[in-house]
Formats: structure tokens, sequence, C-alpha cells
């Protein structure tokens, strides 16, 4: 079974369990390895890597790089301490506090931006690329299995690679790959992808069979994604999104089918695009990071006629059916690297509707999607800011209040920016929908307050923003109180300055 | 001498003074007038409204959307209110004062978006276009003076349009120009640019005749760029930068010819261009939005092979002989539409480098270009943003104190952010250069206040990390101090606590 999946006769011999081929990692490394948003990841030499350093207690510190998110081994990573530097992006409990805690450098990236920054040589050299694999071709390329991400640029630069071979993905995962990589510069050419369904690659990773030095058999499945249920305040939000849309097609903003569609990680993503199976839309498309549930829902419904992205992030039970029935889908599915499904000349060409979840927004639509309070870092920027600079339409949602009210999420300043009032667009919350585009700052001001806030503080908003527009400015503030709510939840455990009397002012 | 200009016959009977065509324009109206830094703006027309306003006294709101900057211009039609709204750039003292007051709806824009939110509908409709011009070609076809800025898309989209034809400008401008409009989506291509000097348009604006309804001959001279000749300061920060160049080179992460440099208007940018002159490197080439006259310093020095931009934007001197002379030129600099020049697309395919100026920065690498305190409106963001998101090389400068000292220019939290840590390289202050690449937050920090800071805030600022880092965070702040220099310098004048202190500490 392995074996008839190493087509490449040679690198036969090259076969070893996760336990021999781990001892390849040496303390100072730079690793490379597959997966974006817990899928597709190498597992079995990682999770080896980590029982040995568990049982032996010895020190071992690696920098890990990679396309998104792993699944679980980030935190199993963690556990141990085994982490230097950490980049682009993850979403991991346990990898969240080491990094707060000032444990691990992370850098966190637009995902576009690190094959470039590699290529550039200002991240340094890759000492070991592993990447979990379907198959390896004749010529000794390798095929991904559910996400592309960043392999095949770690794959060309790295000194040696380790190829894990998922058994229990479908050897039919073959074909859906599209493996483009940009020459250097000055060479660089255009990339040719004027559709969402172009192909304009390979169907496998290249790789010189000579730096393969391990090829591990693993039958560890993808950590299946979380996704909340919708309840009620996210299927109201899609709701204003669907809204919107119909409305720009009818004022002939958009056309019938829509343009095609990135929606980050997320239930109200997964919302928006599970509204779309019973909406007129049809022949749609979607050019996105991340596949959903809600995309497979709405391939099977007939509605989205393709898909292109660089992962499939399932829940466990999706995950189970697309995995074995992948041939239903595999012609009206593509996944790329992510440097092609988030780069800015392809998304800016295509003309994406982009739907991100901003953590809080300010009176004037600049968003922080990424820092609790400022300081502490949740996930990581990851695409959203490659998709919400350059789509034709860029919207973000989140609730208004979190925790259970005591937080506002549109405050008078954010605390950390992600997305300027430059890259947004359309915001959202269950109270509503606002239009920011063609807007002088004063002008959302207004929007925001009255179109999304929470009623517990619209008028503490509006006070704000009154009482700074007297000092003047573009954007009027009153630097001593702009971050004044997120002190007072330090305080006091909530931003209303006395509850009752934020309800009743 | 002005009919022959004309070669389009059928138009020459619609010539007419400035007086007569500024009639076309009506209260409420939307203006799409050519412009970009102060160049190749049309003045005639809109001078001539401002006579009439002024005399008559009457009351007239236009919304006034050009390329960037005008010249006077901008500054006259604010002296008499004539202002709504602006878009997508400005630099003038009394229009700043109008913003700042919140009589003008200023919406702030990258310099490359401006045409897709046109095309996109979002910013309404076009209903007269100005277009200062050298010549009008056979088919009707605008060819432009010193700039082509947003001029294609607003012929495109104007009802009408009125051609200033500038007897100043020589025929020989006609050539120069290189006109390329993307097809509207789905069938967008992609920009066929892989090097500076391609010429991938045709030379003039295309323009159905029968939109010209005046043609205005105008003598009006572009109004001088005031670029403050290089101190002490300056010449340190270029040769910082010349040298982290030549860094590079010697490590094999930039060729010998280096990239395609890009350089904001300013002094700094100035005197790294002029450093150039000086250099060991060669054959260099410019692709910028802005050439300013050290472009045309380093083209006589034969350091430049090649020098792409929107406009030139030139010291009265420096205009008066690139003008006369410009035969010497014409085939070594092309004059593109701003959304070409910017394009995210053609910035990352050529991997320009990329330096602009930041009024702050904070300690971890974010970037305020725009907002004095925060608040008030310097010019706008201008192109800074298209090229520092996309660039492979991203440079920001500042001087490290403002105000004679008593403003830090590094200080603990911009007031606003214009470009996010991500999209921040390097940064240098007359102290010395960061070099930022592949750094998490706290290690920019400690790599900011050490190479960066000035001596007299150095201290209070690690003082600041210090203890936020005891809060812990991807990011450590103290909120309820992160502006207090700000707040401090507006209750004292001064940012540093007491300045004999501060110099002791
Ligand atoms: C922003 C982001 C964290 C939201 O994720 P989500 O799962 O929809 O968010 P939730 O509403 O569950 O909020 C997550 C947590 O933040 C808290 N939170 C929400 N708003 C908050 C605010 N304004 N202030 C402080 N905390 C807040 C929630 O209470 C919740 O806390 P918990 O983990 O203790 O329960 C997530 O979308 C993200 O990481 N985005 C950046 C990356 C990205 O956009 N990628 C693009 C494509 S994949
Ligand atoms: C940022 C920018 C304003 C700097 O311009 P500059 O002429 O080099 O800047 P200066 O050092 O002369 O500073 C301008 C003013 O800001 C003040 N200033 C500088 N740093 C300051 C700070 N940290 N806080 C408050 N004020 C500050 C200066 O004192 C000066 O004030 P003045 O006008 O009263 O004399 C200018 O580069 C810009 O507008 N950039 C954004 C657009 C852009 O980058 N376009 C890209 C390509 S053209």
């Amino acid at each position: 079974m392995l074996e008839h999946r190493i087509r490449h006769i040679g690198l036969r011999s090259r076969v070893v369990m996760a336990e021999e081929a781990q001892t390849w990692i040496r303390d100072g490394m730079t690793l490379g390895v597959s997966g974006f948003t817990k899928s597709g990841d190498a597992k079995a030499v990682l999770q080896a890597l980590a029982n040995r350093v568990e049982q032996s207690g010895e020190r071992l510190g690696i920098n890990v790089y990679s396309g998104a998110s792993l699944g679980e081994t980030d935190g199993i990573l963690s556990a141990q301490h085994l982490i230097r530097r950490r980049l682009p992006y993850q979403s991991d409990g346990l990898m969240r506090k080491a990094i707060n805690a000032g444990e691990i450098d992370y850098v966190d990236q637009h995902l576009s931006h690190t094959a470039e920054f590699l290529r550039g040589g200002s991240l340094g050299e890759i000492d070991l690329a592993i990447i979990e694999a379907t198959a390896i071709t004749e010529d000794g390329g390798i095929v991904p299995t559910t996400s592309v991400g960043n392999s095949p640029i770690f794959v060309q630069r790295a000194k040696h690679v380790i190829v894990e071979i998922n058994l229990n993905i479908p050897e039919a995962f073959e074909g859906m790959h599209d493996i483009y990589q940009p020459l250097c510069r000055p060479h660089r050419q255009p990339i040719p992808i004027t559709s969402v369904r172009d192909r304009i690659g390979r169907t496998s990773i290249p790789c010189d069979p000579e730096k393969i030095v391990a090829i591990v058999p693993s039958t560890l499945s993808d950590t299946p994604s979380s996704i909340v249920p919708a309840d009620d305040d996210t299927l109201r939000m899609a709701g204003y999104i669907l809204d919107f849309l119909g409305h720009e097609v009818r004022h002939g903003r958009l056309p019938e089918q829509l343009a095609p569609l990135q929606s980050g990680v997320g239930s109200v993503s997964n919302a928006v695009l599970g509204g779309l199976v019973n909406s007129p839309f049809k022949h749609l498309e979607i050019y996105t990071e991340v596949m959903q549930d809600a995309v497979f829902d709405l391939l099977d419904a007939g509605k989205v006629s393709f898909a292109s992205a660089s992962s499939l992030t399932l829940s466990e039970h999706k995950a189970r059916r697309v995995t074995n029935d992948i041939e239903r889908y595999r012609d009206r599915i593509m996944l790329r690297p992510q440097e092609i499904s988030n780069h800015p000349e392809v998304v800016r060409r295509l003309g994406v509707i982009a739907m991100n979840t901003a953590l809080e927004v300010d009176i004037y639509g600049n968003v922080n999607s990424t820092h609790v309070f400022g300081t502490h870092m949740m996930n990581g920027i990851g695409g959203s800011g490659d998709f919400a600079r350059n789509a034709a339409l860029t919207v973000f949602v989140t609730k208004s209040v979190a925790k259970g009210g005591s937080i506002s999420s549109i405050v008078p300043f954010v605390t950390h920016v992600d997305h300027t009032e430059h890259d947004v667009d359309v915001l959202v919350t269950e109270r509503g929908l606002a239009d920011l585009r063609g807007l002088s700052p004063r002008q959302r001001a207004r929007t925001i307050i009255d179109k999304l806030a929470h009623p517990d503080y619209r008028d503490a908003l509006l006070d704000y923003f009154t009482r700074a527009q007297r000092r003047g400015g573009q954007t009027p503030h009153l630097l001593e109180e702009a971050l004044s709510w997120h002190q007072r939840f330090r305080e006091t455990g909530d931003m209303r300055k006395t509850k009752n009397l934020a309800r009743v002012m």
C-alpha cells in the first residue's frame, strides 16, 4: 500500500518510521512544515519528536514555519517548549499562552508574504521540510493532501525533506492541487489566473529526490475544525450581508452571479455561505484560502460551480464525507499554494468579495482582528489583510458586544490595528450593516455608531465622538479617553461606566 | 498654435476661454480633474470658477476628485469654500485647515484604489472631467502633460470633458505617456508589465470627441515642488540606507543593480536618490509614483537607465530645464496612470524597494504617516500603502524628534496607523537603521528603541517597554500610558516628563 504510493522506485528504500525520522531534527533548526488551518499538516514526525523530548527531558529549540495553523501538533510542541520562533499563523490555546508569555517569538505575517520573505532571504534557511503527502510521483514530486500552504517554497528551499505519506487520504486526491511557483525576479511573470478555475501549474510539488531523506507512513487525521453552530445573532449578520449583496446586484454594482467569494474561518462566514444555499444567487464561485463545510453544501446544492482555496478545513463529519467522496468534488475544487490563493494580484484581478471577522472595530472603521485588548495575541492576521486590501468589496463582521455585554466591540479607538479604515468597506454586527464606501472619517463615525453599536454603548460612543469633534481634526479623538474603555474593563470587568446608568442614558 | 494642437478638426470650434468654460460647473457636481502631486493639474477652469464665486459671492459646493494633490488650485478653491468632498489626496495648507475643521469631507485613499472604486460605482458619477493636455489627437485622444494620475478613468466615466491645452508644455511631451486601462471584470487580464520600461498602452487618453464640450488654452505653470535642502540628519539617514543596500547586495539578497526604486516625495527620499549619484550602483531603475529632481540627476549621471512614474514633480529650476529639454529624457522615462504606477500586482512582481516618510512610528514598528497627534490630517496616505504593502523591501524614514526635540517620533503607541508592523521592514532615523525583518514584536521593540530613539527619549521608551512586558502579551502595552506622551505634549508643550530629568536619566 505504502510502496504503491511511492512511484519513484529509488525512494522506496527511504521508508522509516516517524520515531527514526525525527532524529533528523536538531537543536536550532528551522523547519518548514506542511499545514494550513489545521489541514494537511505534518503530524507524525513532529509528534514523535515531542514524545522523544518528553521522555528524555532534553532541551531543544526549533523554529517552525508552516502554511498557517497546524492542528493539535502546535499544542503538543508547545507543551514540550520546543518552539523558539513560529510563523506565520497559529490558533492553538497552549501556543497562544506561550506566545503571550513571551516564550515563543511569534512572527505574525500576511499569509501571502511568507514565501516572498523566504525567497528574499530575510527569514534564514530552511534546514528541513516535513510535508504530508498523498503520494510521491515518478520524478519525486510530492502530491499534497488536504492543503498546499507554503509547502512548495519549503520544499524548494529546504536542504532536506521528510515526506509523511498519509494512508488515510484516498489516492484520488491526486490531481486536485495546482502547484505554481513564481520565478525569481527579475524573471517574474504575471500569474496567469483570470478565472477561479484556471489551472496554471502541476499537480505535485517538484522535489529533487536526492533531498528526500525519509518517507514516513502516517494514519493521523487532520484535527477537525470546531465551528460553533450559528446562533440568532450570527444568522442575523449573515442575513444583512445577503440582503446587501442583493441590493448591490439590483443597483448594477455586482453581477447576478456576484463575484468570487472569500470568507474567513468562523461561524458568521459559514452562516453567510450557508445562507446562500437558499438564496436566488446561482453560478457562484469561491476564491478563498480555506474551504469550510458550507462550501461543500453549496457545491451539493449546485449553487457554487467552482471553489479554489489553499486548504479544506472541515468538521469531523464533513471531512469524512468529503474525503471518501472526493471523486464527486475533484473537478470542481482546486487547492493552491497560499501565495497564489491569497495573492494581491489575483485577488484584485478577480474582484473578490472578502468577508472576515474582527475582534473590535473603532468608530472610524479601523479593525483589530488579532490582539485582545491590544496586547494578547488571539490567532494572527492570517490572510485577512491579503484579501481586505485587494478585494473589490471588503466586509468585516463582529458581534456588537463580547463577554456577556461587558465589552463593546465598537470602541472609540482600537487597541491594535490590523486593517485600516482604507481597507474596510462594510461593517456588520447583529444590529445592522454600515456601508462605509466613499465616506470621510466623520461620516463613517456617524454611520458606525448609528448602525452597529449596541444600545448599551451607543450614547457613550456618540458622546465621545461629539466631544472629540470640538477639538477638530480629520479623525477627531480625545486621546486621554481614547483607550479608557479598555482600561475601565481592566479595572472593573465592564466597559460600561455603571451598568444601570449606561442603560438609562 | 492652439489649433495646431487640436488635431481632431471637428473639435477646433470648441475652443473657449476659461471664464466661459467654468460655467459648465454647477452646484453639487462631482468633478474628476487631472493633477498628481501638483503636476499636470487642471488649473485655468477651476481658478476661473473661484474668481467668479469670489466676485459674485454666490454659494456653490462641488466634489473634487483628482489623481493626487493639485498645486495652488487646492488652496484657491478652499479659500472660496467651494469644496464639499475631496479625494484621494491633498497637501495644501488652507485645504488642510478646512479638512481639519470638518468643513470638507476628505476621503483619504490608497492612490491605486480610486479608479477601482469609480469602476465599482461606489463613488458616484463623474459629471465633468477637466484635464490638462499637451494636445488632442486626430481621434479625440487627450495627450496629458506632466502627470497622468486618474485622468484616464475620469475621462472614461465623465459625462462631459473640458480640456485645458497648456501651451507652455512642449509638444515633444507626446509619446512619453503610457495609457493602459484594465478591462472591467470578469474580463480583467494580467497587467503585462514585467519590466519598468514595458510600454503596454497608448500615448493618449481615449476620449469620445462628443464628450469634449470645451477646450481652453492655458499658460499656467505647475506649482513647483518645494523640497527642503538636505540637512545633516537627512544626509545621515540617506547614508544608512545606501550602506544597508550595499550590505544586502553583498549578502546576495539584492542584485548589483538593486531593484526598481520607489521613493515618496520629501527631502530624505530625494537625498537617498541624490546619494546614488556618487554610489557604485549602476543600471538602476525607478518604478515610482512621483519623479523628483534627483531622478533627473541620476539620469544625467547615467546611473538610472529608466524611470517610470505617474508624474514629474520638480523644483522650479529643474522643471524649466526638464521641460525644455524633454527630448533628452523622453526615451528613458514614462508616465503611467496611477493605478498602474502603484498597482499591487506590478509593485510585487517587480520587487520594488519602497522608501517613504513617517510622522511617527511606535516601538513595534507601526507607522503613522498622516495624522498629527492622531487627529489632524497632514496630507494623506497617498501611494505609501500601495508600495509599503507590496514592495520586496519597505523602508520608512523619520527624524527621531520633531519640533526642536519636544516631540519624539518614536512613541509607545502611534496615535494613528497607516502601515502596520507587517508592512514595515526597515526603519531609519538620524540615529541609525533598524532591520525588522523576521522579528517578533518584542524583538522589534528592542531594536527600534536601541537603534532609532533619540537619547532624550530612549530610557523612557525602554522603561515603558519593560513595565509593559510584565503584563505579558505578544505586543506588550500599558494602555493607560500608551497615549500619555501625546497627552503630555498637549498639556505642557513637551513629551519629556521634565526636560532635565529626561536628559540625565
Ligand atoms: C477575529 C477572530 C479571533 C474571531 O474568531 P471567532 O471564533 O469568530 O471569535 P469569537 O467571537 O469566538 O471570539 C473569540 C474570543 O475573543 C473574545 N472577544 C470577542 N470580541 C472581543 C473584544 N472586542 N475584546 C476582547 N475580546 C473579545 C471572545 O469573547 C472570545 O473569547 P473566548 O475565547 O474567551 O471565548 C478570528 O476570526 C481570527 O483569528 N481572525 C484573524 C484571522 C483571519 O481573519 N483569517 C482570515 C481567513 S481564515
Ligand atoms: C509624512 C509626511 C507628512 C512627511 O513630510 P515631510 O515634509 O518630510 O515632513 P516634515 O518633517 O517636514 O514634517 C511635517 C510637519 O509635521 C511635523 N511633525 C513631524 N513629526 C511629527 C510628529 N511625530 N508628531 C507631530 N508632528 C510631527 C513637523 O514638525 C512638520 O510640522 P510643520 O509643518 O509645522 O513644520 C509626508 O511624507 C507625507 O505626507 N507622507 C504620506 C504620503 C506619502 O507617503 N506618499 C507616498 C509617496 S508621495
